[in-house]
């Protein structure tokens, strides 16, 4: 039969590569391995308790609503609670801007249906996110990829990018995924100018900024946005802002949320209803109750001390153990490091090495939309123990050590 | 900035018209409405208490994995139970052919995904489901619609339409939304053999089947096919076979499968990879725990008893208030039937008045993919309690005569 449904397949298929992530995904379930690979949450900081306390409420107080469809757009006093969380970091956005999505992941595809034509040019970071990638490639999208620094997307490289015409910019400014480095003031002032000029609308993908170990919170570039523009009455300029509760609280619930001018967020939902109707309602009753009265506040303190000790003992443990020639990045926040080896040596080949010594990572080259970066990985902080990073990260040393011939 | 959004959406969206069914959910929630429109199961039979002690083992026993992110097929035994449930009504499937997909409006969006490139036929019935439309029509799907009688699709008519080399056929062959009519077993066979002969693979859309009130079960087409052909190793045959938890459990769980040969289903995997990563690991679990053990089945006789009572009470209330020459479908299961009004009715204006009269139904018009039927209009009977439905359709009768001018 294979013939017939090879013949069968519409000519998208052909773009949609073997997933990088998923075959990630795949390396973190064996149970022997350390592994830096995926983007995964440290499960024994999860807050079972709350979230049984949230389904218990849920179905005796909310009971069979909580349980039937719902409209697209979700549930109103959780986006209500969304609202007032991004009030909290200087975004003023009306309930209408929401829209709660199957994680983060449905609003790029989501995006990929409403704005991307085949051969459609997005402007990305380089290296960019992968998963983001992945979601426009099933949609024909090319990609403009403007270098990196350690302020994140250069802004002279930028201006150049933007006169071939984007659909738009897509950027993850803080603690960034894949690299942990996090955009300027400055910088983001300069993006904000720029799309305004060039008339290109912005998405900022937020999924880290509340997991901040060290130095002072930078506005998002959604509200440096709206200052730029001054006061407006409603949700005003050109940036969609994208955030989510699986860093937050638990991405088994795949809860998350987009916020886009009123018009933007109608034809989202249009391209939602097709694509899964709406996220379900228990999920969303359940996330609301979780998060209310000040439980989100208290987690995130307890994930920030987890997750940036662990960040401490990557950085003193790379120190102690990778071999000189190779850099890293030391982000102030997030889940992700970022190592660049010597020029020339491939990381891909180096995980397979790697893998038989039972540490894991991801090569960086796939974050690259356009190529290059062979010689650079992206390490996760926030899953294994603090006994397992430096374990895994000495085995990965050796690894390096040994390939570099010391 | 109206414009400048106007000029960024890709073109496919302006394919996207404003949904029916979403302005149908709308109308759903105004609380004085006695609504016949949307397609929702009784909330009053919701197994809350079931969900909640499935919640509590989840959380207490399987723990953090249920909170975790996790591959894109699905929870393993969540897709085992699945393959019994199906192993129950004859279909041979493994769990490697089996994806869990965010509700089955999310199987068709990804097999519009993986299958459709703009301009691509697809063959349907008519009238045919209307959320398949609509998840088929932002992949730029045009439709070979096949005429219907009280057995399902005729088989000439098919025959005629498959020499034009649609790229599925997409069919609702069990108590069908929206007419409530079941394909013979007759005409099934028939249509497994035209699409073998004709090289085309048959969706079969199945959310009702287990919901039926009287009269003998007949065999899926997926399992038609399967005996078709004989014995087969693995999955064989081209029947992509859909089915859902939406009815028989809770809609708000957002629990759904596809099953297909292994190679389509890797594609299908691709796809949601990118479209939404996995469905909620927390639900899977749960909807696992709910359902073995027989609690199902149990379950499934309770809403059984409850809607076959609705049925019998809205066919009684048609027969005494609708008036002569408005013609309905007397459906063995599922939650719909289908009335026609005598030509030159619109049923659009109908609701307009009935609204009015503070009861609701669906038009028939926008379920035929290529226009006609303006004089049809879908009565739900499952969601309404039964004083109600008298109510309702003894209000919308009265509707109806006075249009008649009786």
């Amino acid at each position: 039969m294979s013939t017939l449904w090879d013949q069968r397949y519409a000519r998208r298929i052909q773009l949609i590569q073997t997933s990088a992530i998923r075959e990630i995904l795949k390396l973190t379930q064996a149970p022997d391995i350390i592994s830096f690979a995926g983007g995964l949450p440290a499960p024994e900081a999860f807050p079972l308790e709350a979230i049984r306390e949230a389904c218990d409420f849920v179905l005796s107080e909310v009971g069979p609503q909580a349980l039937q469809y719902f409209p697209t757009e979700g549930v109103v006093p959780f986006r209500e609670l969304i609202c007032g969380l991004l009030a909290q970091q200087g975004m003023n956005v009306a309930v209408d801007n929401v829209l709660i999505t199957s994680g983060s992941q449905q609003a790029l595809d989501l995006l990929g249906k409403v704005f991307v034509n085949r051969g459609d040019h997005i402007l990305v970071e380089s290296p960019s996110y992968l998963g983001a990638i992945q979601a426009f490639n099933a949609y024909g999208a090319e990609y403009i990829a403007v270098p990196f620094d350690d302020e994140g997307m250069r802004a002279d490289a930028l201006e150049e990018a933007l006169r071939a015409s984007p659909k738009f910019i897509y950027i993850v400014p803080t603690f960034q995924n894949p690299t942990g480095v996090t955009m300027s003031l400055e910088r983001r002032k300069q993006v904000v100018e720029l799309a305004d000029r060039f008339g290109v609308p912005i998405v900022e993908d937020d999924p880290y900024s509340k997991l901040r170990y060290e130095g002072e919170h930078i506005p998002t570039v959604l509200a440096l946005d709206s200052q730029y523009r001054g006061e407006c009455e409603e949700y005003c300029g050109n940036v969609i802002y994208l955030s989510t509760f699986s860093k937050t609280l638990a991405p088994g619930m795949r809860m998350a949320w987009v916020t886009a001018p009123v018009e933007v967020i109608r034809k989202m939902v249009q391209c939602k209803q097709g694509a899964d109707l709406h996220s379900p309602t228990f999920n969303q009753f359940v996330a609301y109750q979780a998060a209310k009265d000040g439980f989100l506040d208290q987690y995130i303190e307890k994930i920030r001390a987890i997750y940036g000790e662990r960040r401490k003992v990557m950085l003193a443990a790379l120190e102690k153990h990778f071999p000189p020639g190779v850099k890293w990045t030391r982000p102030e926040g997030g889940m992700f490091l970022w190592a660049t080896l010597p020029e020339g040596m491939d990381a891909g080949e180096i995980l397979e090495k790697a893998v038989e010594r039972k540490v894991a990572f991801v090569p960086g080259g796939p974050f690259h939309p356009n190529g290059g970066g062979e010689n650079t990985m992206r390490l996760n902080f926030s899953n294994a123990q603090p006994e397992m990073i430096r374990e895994g990260i000495a085995r990965l040393g050796q690894v390096l050590k040994e390939e570099l011939g010391e």
